[in-house]
């Protein structure tokens, strides 16, 4: 391949990228004002990377955790964000995620697509420290959303605090340290009647 | 600090810079459909420092790269979006962002905080290696969301082309591999009459 064609399948790659910017996830922003975007959502989570690496419980790269971040929802440009509590959505949505990652890292030049989509493989077996941490962040995220905004897609859609819980297993594998500190906001979401118990 | 304080503090900064979600660019998303904001206009440049970085004409440290252009816009929370055309508002850029920085990266706990003030400072500075790429692709998003949008903000606010190549002369430094390229789009919006010469 050329220096000239590489480039350009580079180009067609940040075009298409910007598609992100109009997938809109359940979460709102934290002023309520708007449904949040999966472009700024992951954009939040690779700060967040950032400002709570040392809670870490085993060695993790940044620079993997953080890429992760970065290209983890890509997908959804071709297979939609699929809501964490959608049960039939959650059905069909791996097949869908696998062909949006063949043909969106297809559109880069072999060894960084490979790289590319290989991270993201990475984050959806959730095995490695740097996946877990990063799966982690992307469950801690929207909890804060939903705690700042008087329980935003909870009581959007009725979950409870045991759907909550289980859908928080990840926070606890991949940042245990953080579990004190949402068990804590958990209660006062509770208490303010912003999730509903049982 | 105890352990408690310290993650307050993590805390505290990760929801405070949810409001980089609201700050609106003058640049549209490349189907016209809105104005970007500063949060997925960074996210766009992290992941483009992924795909590009083959070009930087000196060694990088991608880690660094993707951190400072992450954290680059932070300052528009207090200080807004300055556009790069509007002369009196870059007047004052500097004072309004050198504040905006203390009381942001002071929400953190100190060595972090420290760290992305330096991340900040080094890239206002545009001097080292890593802060002249990222500064390059910050000038090469917006180009690029022009050319895709019929010329965008240069059609909205009659920008000319001797303007674009003033402000493009941090690409020629920072990635001077795309000069071509970049010549090339800039005839293209020009025989298209997108762009203005002269």
């Amino acid at each position: 391949m050329s220096y000239q064609e590489r480039l350009e399948q580079q180009l067609a790659f940040i075009i298409e990228i910007d598609k992100l910017k109009r997938i809109l996830r359940q979460t709102v922003l934290m002023d309520a004002s708007r449904r949040e975007n999966s472009a700024e959502h992951s954009w939040h989570l690779a700060v967040m990377a950032i400002a709570l690496a040392e809670y870490a419980p085993n060695p993790i790269d940044l620079l993997t955790v953080i890429k992760m971040l970065l290209v983890h929802d890509l997908v959804e440009i071709d297979a939609g964000d699929t809501f964490c509590y959608d049960l039939t959505g959650n059905e069909t949505k791996h097949e869908r995620e696998q062909q949006a990652a063949r043909r969106l890292f297809g559109l880069l030049p072999d060894d960084i697509g490979q790289q590319l989509s290989q991270l993201w493989h990475e984050f959806e077996a959730n095995e490695t420290s740097n996946a877990q941490f990063a799966r982690a962040l992307d469950c801690l995220q929207p909890f804060i959303h939903n705690c700042q905004t008087n329980g935003g897609t909870w009581r959007q859609h009725q979950i409870r605090r045991s759907q909550v819980e289980q859908r928080m297993s990840a926070l606890a594998k991949g940042i245990p340290a953080l579990k004190d500190v949402v068990d804590r906001l958990m209660n006062e979401a509770i208490a303010q009647g912003h999730l509903t118990d049982g």
